[in-house]
């Protein structure tokens, strides 16, 4: 009934299943590790955020092939009825380590470090990329577009205009968590509790066929929670129609909450507007700007001093239009006792169970992350990546969004500005500890 | 258990939900007509491919705010409980006209009109721009890829990249309308009888730790069925091993289906490997090429010659990577007896109920389209917008996929190779009819 429903198992490439067959036919069941990372900064951005851990461990712990999975797969006419018995039984059974959500990384830094039977952690690889990798992508935009409102109010647009219904309800739930105040998705609003906004399109002006009548009504309907949208003909037009219709709103005890701006020169119009406001003596009423926004127009507008108290941000937010992929990959790095690495050329990857460890500097900020060991420590090192599910099992009940929110804040806040410069040109530190970068070695001989 | 559960109502805009409350408050029952079109062409793009009326009508044929939608709605406060309960026994009785999936269309085409009364054809804006804006996107990018590959074979290898699960089906049932052969995508093939493909990853190989014995192990449990991925350790030295293990299975009674490469100069690769499989006598082993190909690349790689019989097409594809979102809108054109059109810079809509007319010349290619108003006809045209619902029922069933896909190859074929061309630097002639254009000018008196 809602976009959170069960995926089930045969949400992946055909050749995890193949691959799974095989390894079946050799008895091929030793743990395996695999690693999930994103290899490269898409172009304008120097630093990510993780999101999208919670859809994954729900997925893992419920992950089963039911009767018609296996009725299918058995149609293929590809796989062998043994094997097809053997997925009927199969569950995860693995250990996860996982970046807490809201957690800032970097490039080549695991995300998910994955150990189980090679064949459950072989046949999770599509999902998690998938699910990790969309959210970590807008978690990571919606946190540069928080950074250029510096305070401003955000609210996710996007709706309309994400890559499907599912796509829509991540965004919102990330957009969420990197700082955004709220979103214009109901159902996002009904399912993850976060909280909802919006008023009127130009198609209700159109419906009353001019600015006041249409404002008139909508105060009637809702005095307390009015924006009144006033470009539909004339944004200056519109603002005077808007001081009317607020102006008798205060008479009647209500009070007109805001102004809505979607087209035109907005640093110029928003100034015009709320002088118009100002001088009315509605200096309560804010104006929020929508149409076009990501974090290089809210930084133009905030430098430009537009005077706008909260921004409508959509399309190119919730698509992540500028990077809409991340070279996101998940990659065997152990099979058995044996430490495996990929030498493709471009695309090496780095063997062995691993773990990210940060440093940070007196005054708090993080100085440098160092990808290590799992075993290794570092004196005044944290090590990011948790224990999150051992033997198929969460250890613990996933945080609420408000702790995943508040999580991100502080994060957020270690990361020191050069690196929230919007044109990303300056890259933290990441280094190999000498222990791991040793390993690589043996494993190239 | 599938994605393609029900949605639900508060998949939407908060906004349509306030404006609802304010037209039902005002008792705004007329009937109004609503306009889905995309305003402009992306940069690379001069046409586009209709796809996801399915899921629309779908959902608007169940459209319902059950029990816990409202109680969602109640509890947010902005609601009073007349228009609640307005809401719980609303249903969509509207009427629908649409292109057909597989239609080819242009800017400023609408590819639905509805009608139907104010709130009704309000509350599923959201959902319907969400649903038609993606697919068609993929469904244009598609058809350019299958138009630089030239008949070589397409398959949809973009799951793990997708903007969320939903957009992962999306994409393999888009990519199919277009042409493709196939997706990696089991979900899809079992929810839509796509044919799925797909072997082995670099993991497979690595795993068991030499091409040989990976390649060996394959054939084994896949003695009909296999393809080698070829690059794990060095392209040419995993072809050489692939032709040993090919050569093998010939003598076994067996024939190996190809070898993929997904990394280094695809063309310069793909012709040794074609060279040392056809010394070998294994003429009839394809070559696969995956990694990174979207349709210039596929063009570079068919004009290059390279020896390429089938590309994987995955992440740029699957976002749509160049064009990530469309610029897509729903407006209102009439409320009641009134034709409306909204005027902000840019911004402008034709007002009247319209249908598009192609006209097309004596050699079968279109030639130019109009669009009219929806009672007009024109000598030897071609009305594009089907009636496709009619007081909320679904007039016929909706057409099978395999139609679907014959309906786009018909059509495609009917676009000449003018438009085709990558850089989409010609444009086809769309006209405004003479009525529709004088309707215009009285909207704007």
């Amino acid at each position: 009934m809602t976009v959170n429903h069960r995926l089930g198992p045969l949400f992946t490439d055909l050749y995890e299943l193949t691959m799974a067959a095989g390894y079946f036919d050799r008895r091929l069941f030793d743990p395996a590790t695999f690693s999930l990372f994103i290899r490269n900064y898409p172009s304008q951005r120097n630093y990510f955020v993780a999101a999208g851990l919670q859809d994954c461990l729900q997925e893992l712990a419920s992950l089963r092939f039911v009767e018609e999975d296996i009725a299918f797969l058995n149609q293929t006419g590809l796989f062998r009825a043994e094997f097809l018995s053997y997925l009927k039984q199969l569950q995860f059974s693995g250990d996860v380590y996982a970046l807490p959500e809201g957690t800032i990384f970097f490039a080549n830094e695991p995300i998910l470090e994955i150990t189980a039977p090679l064949i459950e952690a072989q046949i999770i690889e599509t999902f998690l990329l998938n699910t990790i990798g969309f959210q970590a992508l807008i978690a990571s935009k919606s946190a540069r577009c928080v950074h250029s409102a510096s305070g401003r109010q955000l609210i996710d647009f996007s709706l309309r205009r994400t890559q499907g219904h599912d796509a829509g309800m991540k965004v919102a739930r990330s957009t969420y968590i990197a700082g955004f105040t709220g979103t214009s998705n109901v159902l996002a609003g009904k399912e993850y509790g976060i909280p909802i906004s919006g008023t009127m399109a130009h198609s209700y002006v159109q419906a009353f066929g001019s600015d006041f009548d249409a404002f008139t009504a909508y105060a009637d309907t809702f005095p307390n929670n009015a924006v009144f949208l006033i470009d539909t003909f004339d944004t200056l037009k519109g603002a005077s129609e808007a001081v009317k219709v607020a102006l008798q709103m205060k008479k009647d005890g209500h009070s007109l909450l805001g102004v809505r701006l979607d087209s035109g020169d907005m640093n110029r119009l928003s100034r015009q507007v709320r002088h118009m406001l100002d001088e009315a003596g509605l200096k309560e009423v804010k104006i929020i700007a929508s149409g076009g926004f990501d974090e290089v127009k809210i930084d133009e507008a905030v430098k430009g001093e537009a005077k706008i108290d909260a921004f409508g941000v959509g399309t190119s937010l919730g698509v992540s239009a500028d990077a809409p992929f991340a070279d996101i990959v998940y990659k065997m790095v152990r099979y058995g006792q044996r430490n495996v690495r990929k030498l493709s050329p471009g695309k090496e990857t780095l063997g062995g169970d691993k773990q990210v460890f940060r440093l940070c500097s007196a005054n708090g900020f993080y100085r440098q992350d160092m990808i290590g060991l799992r075993d290794e420590t570092f004196n005044a090192a944290l090590p990011l990546l948790e224990s999150v599910m051992e033997s198929g099992r969460t250890v613990r009940p996933h945080p609420s969004l408000e702790d995943i929110r508040l999580a991100f804040k502080t994060n957020f806040a270690g990361l020191s500005d050069i690196y929230k410069d919007l044109a990303a040109s300056t890259f933290y530190p990441v280094e190999i500890s000498p222990r791991l970068r040793k390993l690589q070695q043996t494993l190239v001989a």
